[in-house]
């Protein structure tokens, strides 16, 4: 079971992250791609991850664009894994 | 190019649906699956036939949860577009 962090923690680990801010106990990014079938494509490379991880994020599509929220339910904040998450995220758009 | 409906219409279009509001100048509809990969298969659905009809809903995603709401930007409302995308993921569900 993961512990939430503190803010204090938080914000040192978003420092090694490129985007992603620590708002409303959730770390979040917002993401523009070329069009609709991008955007779906890169959720679709991120689900995968997610349901392998065991961790799902809460995300809104508006055509181009997506807004990823991550969060620890059972913890009530952001934990490690939270930003496991996000560091593979950031891999599957830099890969 | 699609007419923005007034109230009066699209109440009565909804008559038709299913579980399907009318809230800020948008139709809605909540939807709950067994767990994630149940809901993003939906989506992805979903997606190739959004793709198809080039109309795109804003849609949230958290766990098993899916919230779809359409409306047609470039009309500033819903129009007969929203309707048949509405109806068509109800014809995905349903299938």
């Amino acid at each position: 079971m993961s512990k939430r962090l503190e803010p204090s923690e938080i914000e040192e680990r978003l420092a090694q992250l490129q985007g992603w801010e620590f708002v409303d106990n959730f770390i979040i990014k917002s993401f523009t791609f070329k069009d609709f079938k991008e955007a779906f494509s890169a959720m679709t490379r991120i689900a995968f991850e997610c349901e392998k991880m065991n961790h799902h994020p809460n995300w809104e599509n508006v055509y181009n664009t997506l807004v990823i929220k991550l969060s620890t339910h059972d913890a009530g904040g952001v934990t490690e894994k939270d930003f496991k998450l996000a560091q593979t995220i950031e891999t599957i758009f830099t890969s």
